[in-house]
C-alpha cells in the first residue's frame, strides 16, 4: 500500500536472502532436491511479488515504474548473487504482466546479471497470452546466453480477472475453459523443454495429467536433471508429490513467508481455487485414471464451446435482457493505447491557445471580450482564448433556442435518440484528444480523464435508450368509448451551467437529457473548462443537432449564469456546482417572472462531505485503498470524493498509521504525466481557500500528514497541494462540515456503529458514502440509516457508473432525480394527459378498439 | 338543452296534436290500419320523448322530475285527447327508465286521464329489467281500467349503455347476448298478449321470429285486433311490412317528424344499429328460414355463456393486466341509493355544530381558540366548531411527524398500502355520511359530492397499488462480483395545505402518497372544509396509521399553512390552491433554513383559466353538454373548470344562443337540494370576489346572460350567484386572463384555429382544456398545440379521474407530477443507490449470484 510498507517488504527479502543461506547451509542434504545432475543447486529458492515492492508498480506509467522496479530490485539481485540463492520473479495480475515480463527482460540482461543462472520468471498457462509469453520469453533467454528459469504454472487469478474484466468491459485476458488452460499448459510445456538448453522449467501444477506430460517429454527430449523439477505448494497434493519423489523426480515444495495471518489468507485463497468445481484437485478423488489422464484436447473436441452469459438486469420483478452496457474505459496496460493518450496530448499541445467563439444557433459569435483558460500546471500555458459572453448574448443564446425549440420538440424521439449515439460514437473516435484536452485545461489525471470520457459516452448511449423507453411508455388506458393517452412533453429551453471538474460528462448527461427528450439548451460551462465545454457542443453540431438545439455561452457566472437562471424563457435549469450558488439558483428560480409566468424546474447537484465508515473488523487493505482514491483521486476535487472518514475506535491506530503511510508515497505531478497519483488543484482560488482550509484543520484537528510539493514542482508555478490528513477531528470541525474541494482528508473517530452513523449523517450534506465493514448486522444498519444517495459497501465511493448507480445526493447535496438512473429524462418532460371521447351519437367505434387491442 | 328549446319541441308536439287530424282527416281511408276488428282507432298515431321537453328530467331529483314532467305533459294529453290522438311515452335510456315509467304510471292513473284508450307507453325487452317491467305495466293497468298501449321493442341504445356501465363501473341494464334480448321479448309477448284485456300491445321489431311468434301467440291465445299490431321503421324492412299486410295485420309505418338533418341522423343511427354483426336485418340476406325462426333459447343453449372481456392497459408496448379500477359513483336513479343519501343529510344534519379538535400524534388537542365552518346555503347554520391552531399547535404537529417517522418509514410498503386500502374500505361504507357532509360544509352538490368521495377512494387504492408496483421496481443491477440496488426511500415530513373544493379528495390524494411511500404528514385543511379533513384524518386513524403518521391542524393559511412551509423540518410541501398563494409557497420553500439545511420539493396544484375550443363543425349539443357541465358545475369553484370557450366564427351565433337557453334553464339551490345545478360560491369573500369580476366583466365584454338569484335563495343568506355568459370578450381582458372560481363564463370568437390556439396558450395557466371538432386536421393540430396538462378531445374538460387521466398542469397551473399518475408516488421518495462488492480477497461469491439470477 505504502512506500514504507514496500520497504519493509524489500527488507524481508533483504534479510531473506542474506540470512537463509546461513541457515540452510546447516540443514541435512537431500540430493534429489539439492543437487541436479550431481552438481549442487541453490537451496534458497525466493520468490518476489513485485507489488509489494512499492505502490507505484502501475502500468499506466510503463517506463517510471520499470525504472523504479529496477532501481529496488538490483540490491537484491546482487545480494542473492552473492549468496548463490535463486530468485524468481513472481507474477500475479494480468494488468502488470506485460510490465512484469519487461522489467525481467531488461534487467536480467543487464551485464551484471546475464551470467547467473538461478533467476527465474514465471509464465501464466491460463492467458490467452500463454504460447505468445513463452516464445517471447525463449527468445531473449536466447540472446542472453545464459538459462533462465521460467516457473510454468496455470495462474491463481482467474475468477478476479474475469470479474475485473467484467467490469471493465475488456475481453477477457484467460481461457474461458478449463481445459483451455490444460492444453496451452500443455503447448508452453512442449515449447519451453524443447529449449531446455535455453530455459529452464519448473512445472508447478497439483494436475497429473500436466506433470505427466510434462515429465514424458522430458524423457522424450532428453532434458537433463538441471533444467527440470516439479514444485507444489506446502500442504496440498501430498500423494502426488510422493510419487514425483518415488519416480525421482525433483520436486520443490513452496510456502509462504511472513505473520502468520497473512500466510493463512493466502492458504485459503488457495484452499479455495484447488476445490473449484473444475479443479483437478477436487476431481482427482473419485474420477477413473483414464479420465484424469485424459488430453486436454480431447476434452475439448467434446465440450460445447464456451458461450459468455448475457447480461440479465432487474426490471419489476421480472429478470430483462437490457441493451444498455457501459463503455469500456482505456486499458493503459496496452502500450499502444499509451501511446494514443500521448498522441492526444500532443495534438492538443499544438493547439493550444487558439480562439474559441461562442455558439449560438449554430454558429460562432464573438463579442469583443475573451478570458483564457490555463494549464493548473503551468499557469503561464494559455490554453485557449475564449469568447466571453454578455447578458445580450445570453439573450441572444436563448432566443436561438426557443425558435429550435418549436420544431425540435416534434423530431420523433428516435431521432433525436440518433443524435445522442452519434455524438456518442464521436466522443468514442475521440476519446484520446478529448481527455489529453482535459488533462491539459482541468489537471485531469489519465485515468480520470478518460473515465470522464467514457461517462460521457455512456450518457449519451442511455439516455438515447432511455428516451426511446420513456417514450414507448406513452401509456394508454383505453376504456369503451374512451381513449387516453399519458405521455412526456418536453418543457421548453433548459440551461445547463456546469463545473469544470467533470469538464466533459457533467454537461454531456444534462445537454444530452435536455435534447432527447425535446428541449433545446443554453450551455453555460465553468469558465476553466471552457475549451472541453466548447468541444462537447461542436461534437452535437456535427452528430446532427440542428442549429439552435444546443448553444453555448462561456462567461462569468455571476453574469452569464443568474441571466440565464432569471431569464424567463427558460423553464428548466440544471446546474451543477457549490452549495451556495445552488441554493442561490433555487431561490432565484423561484422567483416567478411575470412577462411570462411559470414555474421552473431546477436541477442541482451539488457539494457533498462524504463519509467512509471504517469499522473495526474492515479489510484495512481494502479500506485504505478506497479512502486512498476517494480522498486524493484528482486531488480531492470531486463532489463524490472522500472527506472524512469515520473509524472505530478498535481499528484506529492501524488504519491511521498505514493510511498516513500509504498517502505519503503518492506522486505529485501535472496531469499529463501518468506517473501523477495527485495533480495540482485548478486555480488560484481553489488553491487559496484550501491553504486556509489546511491552516484551520492544524487548528481544529491534529496534522497527522502534510506531504511538501517537491521543489520543481513548487517552481513551475502550477497549484499543488500535498495531501493533508488530519486525524481526530472533532465531527463538529469546519473542515469536518464544509466541503473543501482539495486533498485534505479529516479522520474522526467513533466508539460505536451507532455513533459512527450520527456522525455520518450530521452535516448539511448527504450525497455518497461507505462503510467497510465484515459485520453483516453493522453492515446493514449502515444501509438502512446512512443518509446519502449513493452507499457503497467494501468499495470506494467515487466512480458511480451511468445505470449501475444512477447519481445524486439530498440535503444540500442536491435537489432532483438521479444522474444516469430512470428517473432522471422525465423531470426534462412534462406529462401530458389526453383524453378523446370516442363515442359517437351513441356508437362506439368497436373495431378500431378491437384492432388496437388485437 | 335548454328550457326553450324544450318549450320549441313541445309547441311542436302541440302543434302536431290539433293540426295532424285535420290533415289526416282528408287520407284516404284503408281499414286495415284505420280499424280493429270494424271500430275506426285514431289515424294520428305521436311518440313523444321526454328529455325533449325541459332539461331537468333527471333520476337523481326524482319527485321533481315527475312533478314537473306531470306539468308539461297535461296540456298535451288534454289535446290528444281533444283530437282523438293517440300517445305513446318514448323510452329512452336506462337512467330515466324507471323515471319514465313512474312518470306514466302516476299520469295515466290521473283522474282526467284514465279512461282514455290511446295512451301508450314502451317497454324495452334489451333490459333485464324486461319481464319486471312488463308485470309491473301489466299490474297497474288493471288497476287503471282501461287498456293501456305498450309498444314492444327490443332497444336502441344498447352500445352506449354498455359503454356507459363500463366506464361508470356499474352492471350492464342491457342482456349481454342477442339471443337473451329476443327470448327476452318473446316472454314479454306470452306476457302481455295474456293480458290482452288490459294492455294492448304494439310489436315494433324488423326479426322475423319475434313477430311470428307474437303472431303465433295471438292466434293461440285469440287476441282481438284492437290489441294487437306490428310497428316498423319507415323506410327499412320494407319487404317483412309486405308480408304483413299479405296476412292482414295492422302494420303501422312509424317515422321521424321535424327538421331534415336531425331526423337523417336518426335514421343513421337506427340504420347502424341494424346493420350491427348480430341485427337480424343483416342476417336475413344468406341465412336458411330454419336459422332465422329458430328459438333464441335453443340458440342460447348452443352458445357459450358471456364473459366480459377483462380490461387490458397499455404499459410498456405490451398489454399488461392491471388491477386498478375506479370504483363506481353512486347511481342515483336507484330509489335506494337516493334514500341513503338523504339518511346521510339527516344524520350529518343531526351532528351540526359539534367541536372538532387538532389531532397530534393520534390525540385530540384544543388551543383554546375556535373557529366555525358554515353550511354557504345559510351562513347562519354551523357545521362545526374547530379548534384553531396556531404556530405552537404546528410546530407540536411536526414534532409527532418527525417521531413518526423514525418507525413509518420502516414498515413494509406492502403494510403500508394496506392501511391505505382499509382507508378506502371505511370511505366506501361511509360515502352518503362523507358526501352530506360536503354538501352542507362546502356546498357541494349531490353527484360532486359523491364524485369526491369515489375520487379519494380511488387515491387510496391506486396509490396503496402503485406503492406496491413502485417498491418492486426496486431495480438491480448486479454485474459479477458488484450488486447495485436501486430503491425509493421516503423524504421526511410532508405538510398537506389544501383547499376546500374537493374537501375530501385533494388531501385524501396527497396524504396517501405521502403516507403510503413512507413519510408523515402534517396536514391543514382550507378552512371551510376543516370538518371534512378532520373525518380524512379519522379515517387514517381507524384504518390503522399509528399516531403521528397523520396529524390534522387547521387554521389560517397565512398562520399556520406558512409556518408550516418554513419549518426546517417539513421536507415537502403538497400545496393546492391559488396561483398567488403557490408562488408564495414555492419562494420559502426556496429560502434554505439555516437551522437544517435541505432542499424542499413543493408540489403545486394551482388554478386555471382553462379553456374550450369549439370547432365549426362541432356537434353542437355535445359541444354544449361539455361547456356548460365544465364551466357551472359545483359554480364552476374547480381548478379544471371551462372559464372560456373561444368559438370559431362559423359556430359562433347558433353555439352561443344555444348555450345561453340551456345555462339559463340551471336551477340554483342548496347542494343538499337533489334538483340543484349551480350551487351557492363557497363564501362571502369568494361572493363579492366573483361579483367584482361580473361587474368587470360588463365592462370589458358584452353580457348575454346574468341569471338573477330568485328571491327566496337571496333571502337564505347563502351565497348565490345566478350563471354568467359574456360574449365577445377580448383575449386579454381580465375576465379572459385571470381565475374567477365561479359561475362566470369568457366567450371569445376566432377566424381560425390556429387564431383559436393563440389564444388558447395566451394566458399564464395551463392545467386542462379541450376541443369540439369534427375535424381530424384540427383535432390533431389542437391536441398537439394546446399547452395543457389534460387536454380532452369532444368531452367534458372536468371530472379527470385516476389511473385513467393523470391530472395536472404547467405554466402558473402547477408544479409536480401528475396527480393519479405513475409518476406522482416518486416525488414523495428519494431514490437511493447501495453498491456492494462481493468480490472477496479476489473469489467472487458465484453461487450466490447464480440463486438471484434463478
Amino acid at each position: 500500500m505504502s512506500r514504507s510498507e514496500g520497504e519493509a517488504y524489500l527488507r524481508t527479502y533483504m534479510d531473506l536472502v542474506s540470512e537463509l543461506p546461513k541457515r540452510a547451509a546447516q540443514w541435512p542434504k537431500v540430493p534429489l532436491v539439492d543437487e541436479a545432475d550431481g552438481v549442487p543447486i541453490p537451496r534458497v529458492n525466493i520468490s518476489v511479488k513485485l507489488t509489494s515492492l512499492y505502490p507505484g508498480f502501475d502500468p499506466v506509467a510503463h517506463d517510471a515504474a520499470l525504472r523504479r522496479a529496477k532501481e529496488l530490485l538490483r540490491p537484491l539481485l546482487r545480494k542473492a548473487m552473492e549468496g548463490g540463492v535463486h530468485i524468481h520473479i513472481d507474477m500475479e495480475h494480468y494488468a502488470i504482466k506485460d510490465l512484469t515480463l519487461d522489467l525481467c527482460e531488461e534487467l536480467f540482461m543487464e551485464k551484471e546479471f546475464r551470467d547467473y543462472p538461478h533467476f527465474g520468471i514465471v509464465l501464466q498457462a491460463y492467458l490467452k497470452d500463454g504460447d505468445r509469453d513463452a516464445a517471447r520469453t525463449i527468445e531473449y533467454a536466447k540472446r542472453r546466453g545464459t538459462p533462465l528459469w521460467v516457473r510454468l504454472v496455470k495462474g491463481a487469478y482467474w475468477d478476479s480477472e474475469t470479474v475485473w474484466a467484467d467490469q471493465a468491459h475488456w475481453p477477457w485476458p484467460v481461457w474461458e475453459q478449463k481445459w483451455q488452460s490444460d492444453a496451452c499448459f500443455e503447448r508452453m510445456t512442449r515449447a519451453l523443454l524443447e529449449n531446455h538448453r535455453h530455459v529452464w522449467t519448473a512445472f508447478a501444477s497439483h494436475n497429473i495429467r500436466s506433470l505427466t506430460h510434462a515429465m514424458a517429454w522430458r524423457k522424450v527430449l532428453s532434458v537433463p536433471g538441471s533444467a527440470f523439477e516439479l514444485q507444489m505448494l506446502y500442504g496440498m497434493g501430498d500423494p502426488i508429490k510422493r510419487a514425483g519423489v518415488e519416480m525421482r523426480q525433483r520436486c520443490r515444495i513452496y510456502t509462504p513467508y511472513g505473520p502468520l495471518l497473512a500466510g493463512m489468507a493466502y492458504f485459503i485463497r488457495r484452499l479455495l481455487e484447488n476445490t473449484a468445481n473444475e479443479s483437478f484437485l477436487r476431481l482427482a478423488t473419485d474420477t477413473p485414471e483414464s479420465e484424469l489422464l485424459r488430453n486436454p484436447e480431447e476434452i475439448g473436441r467434446r465440450t460445447p464451446p464456451y458461450q459468455r452469459p448475457a447480461i440479465i438486469r432487474y426490471e419489476f420483478e421480472e429478470p430483462i435482457m437490457y441493451s444498455f452496457e457501459n463503455v469500456p474505459n482505456t486499458d493503459f496496460a496496452q502500450a499502444s493505447l499509451r501511446q494514443q493518450m500521448m498522441a492526444g496530448l500532443a495534438q492538443v499541445r499544438a493547439d493550444l491557445g487558439s480562439q474559441i467563439p461562442l455558439l449560438i444557433g449554430g454558429e460562432g459569435v464573438t463579442t469583443g471580450q475573451w478570458f483564457e483558460t490555463v494549464n493548473p500546471a503551468r499557469p503561464k500555458e494559455i490554453v485557449a482564448r475564449v469568447a466571453r459572453a454578455d447578458s445580450a448574448a445570453a439573450d441572444r443564446a436563448v432566443a436561438a433556442a426557443v425558435a429550435a425549440f418549436k420544431s425540435w420538440r416534434q423530431v420523433p424521439p428516435e431521432e433525436r435518440a440518433r443524435v445522442l449515439h452519434r455524438v456518442a460514437e464521436l466522443m468514442q473516435q475521440k476519446r484520446f484528444e478529448l481527455a489529453a484536452l482535459e488533462a491539459l485545461e482541468c489537471g485531469k489525471p489519465w485515468r480520470e480523464a478518460d473515465a470522464d470520457v467514457s461517462e460521457a459516452i455512456d450518457y449519451c448511449t442511455y439516455y438515447g435508450q432511455e428516451m426511446v423507453r420513456v417514450s414507448e411508455n406513452a401509456r394508454r388506458r383505453d376504456i369503451p368509448g374512451e381513449t387516453n393517452q399519458y405521455y412526456y412533453a418536453p418543457r421548453g429551453v433548459v440551461a445547463v451551467i456546469s463545473p469544470w471538474n467533470f469538464p466533459l460528462a457533467i454537461p454531456a448527461g444534462q445537454v444530452a437529457a435536455a435534447v432527447v427528450t425535446g428541449n433545446t439548451v443554453v450551455f453555460k460551462p465553468a469558465s476553466p473548462a471552457a475549451a472541453v465545454g466548447a468541444k462537447l457542443v461542436e461534437l452535437f453540431l456535427a452528430a446532427g443537432a440542428p442549429p439552435g438545439v444546443v448553444n453555448y455561452v462561456a462567461g462569468p457566472g455571476n453574469l452569464v449564469g443568474e441571466h440565464l437562471v432569471k431569464h424567463p424563457d427558460v423553464m428548466t435549469v440544471a446546474f451543477t456546482g457549490s452549495r451556495q450558488v445552488g441554493g442561490h439558483v433555487n431561490r432565484l428560480a423561484a422567483e416567478v417572472v411575470t412577462s411570462r409566468p411559470s414555474f421552473k424546474r431546477v436541477i442541482l447537484e451539488l457539494g457533498g462531505k462524504n463519509a467512509i465508515i471504517v469499522d473495526a473488523d474492515a479489510d484495512l487493505d481494502e479500506a485504505i485503498k478506497g479512502v486512498v482514491h476517494g480522498a486524493f483521486a484528482y486531488a480531492g476535487q470531486k463532489c463524490s470524493a472522500a472527506s472524512r472518514v469515520i473509524v472505530l475506535e478498535a481499528a484506529h491506530d492501524r488504519f491511521v498509521s498505514r493510511l498516513v503511510e500509504t498517502v505519503r508515497s503518492m506522486g505529485l505531478g501535472p496531469a499529463e504525466e501518468p506517473t501523477t497519483s495527485i495533480p495540482p488543484v485548478i486555480d488560484r482560488a481553489a488553491y487559496d481557500t484550501i491553504r486556509e482550509y489546511i491552516q484551520l484543520g492544524k487548528r481544529e484537528a491534529r496534522c497527522v500528514l502534510e506531504v511538501p510539493v517537491p521543489a520543481e514542482l513548487h517552481d513551475s508555478g502550477g497549484y499543488y497541494i500535498g495531501p493533508v490528513i488530519l486525524d481526530d477531528v472533532p465531527p463538529d470541525a469546519h473542515v469536518a462540515q464544509e466541503e473543501i474541494f482539495g486533498p485534505v482528508l479529516s479522520i474522526i473517530r467513533a466508539r460505536t456503529i451507532d455513533e459512527a452513523i450520527a456522525i455520518f449523517n450530521g452535516t448539511e450534506y448527504a450525497l455518497t458514502g461507505g462503510i467497510y465493514s465484515r459485520s453483516p448486522g453493522n453492515i446493514a444498519k449502515a444501509r438502512a440509516e446512512c443518509e446519502c444517495g449513493n452507499f457503497y459497501i467494501n468499495r470506494k465511493i467515487t466512480g458511480s457508473r451511468v445505470d449501475l448507480q444512477p447519481y445524486g445526493g439530498l440535503k444540500m447535496s442536491g435537489f432532483g432525480a438521479r444522474v444516469g438512473g430512470p428517473d432522471y429524462l422525465i423531470q426534462f418532460c412534462e406529462p401530458r394527459t389526453v383524453t378523446e371521447n370516442t363515442l359517437r351519437r351513441g356508437f362506439a367505434p368497436s373495431e378500431e378498439v378491437v384492432e388496437e387491442l388485437a
